[in-house]
């Protein structure tokens, strides 16, 4: 079987988690769940998510060697007021800039909290971007993600990110999408397993991923989740019915679409 | 500040989870979060996450970058009867050892699906294990994970993998449990910023972080949880007992601890 991502030519997307309250466990990250969905619709595949701490070293360390790697990086977390946000001086460094108040973002600030007299200097770090910084607005509370480069940092609150994420989106090459088709069977996966190493090997296009699950919904059961994808409509679609056909012919299996 | 990661000699642990399915969005990764909560209270820092895709190439640089720099790592998924679970060969590789019938792991397949006579080649490929792999039991469905050096290997399943971590937290080095106070004020971070930045500075061998939320709970605001982490439980409560005094003498924030 190929990867997916070597079988098309969409933009690759690696994604930087930033946050040590994800790291120990206080904070459940949601956003790389939403990124992942958001940036499939247009044909850009997440390939890596790497979840690190509020360290320096190891910010820039992760964005160096992933903007390398890939067509873009996102970041979450890390930039707002307080002491612990080091996100965008991180950045900065990764690519070499300095850090300089971005007049753009300084005014959306001054009109957000309702004049210069109310900046202080929490406020005012948040528009304090890396040279060459072009903004990524946020309708939300106001302070500015921005891209750098193929690096593009917003917020780790999760209404901000979202908001961040629609202005991103605009900004990214889109590619084609990928086509996901789900049977569920009502089998264990080590009872389908030789069949679908068979359909694996006759659709070598198409990725044909099993995942079991145990669930209790009124009666206790095992079963596998067959998905298939590939930017290839036409194939995923020719795959399910060939398993269909397999699971009703060679197997007593419940199943469905 | 120091990073937490720095201030103590706690074993330092990477995770990485295997999935194709995190990473297009179809499944929400909940295992961090136990993972990170779990070996936390055995004074284990999760100090780093990536999640990968089912890839050989990917897996086999990700296991051994992260073996070589961390005490323990960790992997999820992969590791079941079908042709996508990949992942014990591929750790296999990144030892340079071959993978041979684990006889042990054969005993308790035989006994589960009750009979050698049932050892299709999907659950035989789950006694299939890398040479000296030491098990880690399962009991919730007899196919076990494993350790090869500082590495061990579980199932992505959450059920699954739970029972298994039971069975790795007693086979690793364990530290001082981190100690952890939070108190929520009622004020948006940027009001905030500069008190805490002053007891950062007091406390510099405290983690201080600054989460804001935006709630709906009756009356929508939005707040700030400050949260602080030390190995050391009197400097945590002395950090607090500042805080607490300050937001009193000098704001008229709400808060709670």
């Amino acid at each position: 079987m190929q990867n997916i991502t070597q079988q098309n030519k969409n933009p690759k997307l690696a994604l930087i988690v930033i946050g040590n309250e994800i790291l120990s466990g206080r904070t459940l990250d949601k956003n790389t769940q939403y990124i992942a969905q958001m940036v499939g619709k247009f044909g850009i595949d997440l390939v890596e998510v790497r979840f690190i701490p509020d360290y320096e070293g190891e910010i820039i360390t992760a964005v160096n060697n992933l903007r390398e790697r890939y067509d873009y990086v996102f970041t979450t977390g890390g930039i707002g007021p307080t002491h612990d946000d080091i996100t965008t001086e991180c950045i900065a460094k990764a690519f070499g800039v300095e850090v300089e108040l971005n007049q753009m973002a300084y005014s959306l600030l001054v009109e957000y909290y309702g004049g210069e007299g109310n900046l202080n200097p929490g406020r005012i770090k948040m528009a304090m971007l890396p040279q060459g910084a072009e903004l990524v607005l946020n309708p939300v509370s106001a302070a500015p993600g921005f891209r750098v480069g193929n690096v593009f940092v917003m917020a780790g609150v999760p209404k901000i990110m979202q908001a961040m994420l629609d202005n991103v989106v605009p900004m990214l090459r889109h590619g084609t999408q990928v086509e996901s088709k789900t049977v569920q069977v009502v089998a264990a996966e080590s009872k389908v397993a030789a069949l679908l190493t068979e359909l694996q090997n006759t659709y070598p296009d198409v990725q044909i991923g099993s995942y079991p699950y145990m669930q209790s919904d009124g009666y206790d059961h095992v079963g596998t989740n067959v998905v298939f994808r590939s930017i290839n409509k036409n194939r995923v679609e020719e795959a399910v019915r060939v398993l269909v056909k397999k699971l009703k012919d060679e197997t007593n299996f419940e199943f469905k679409l």
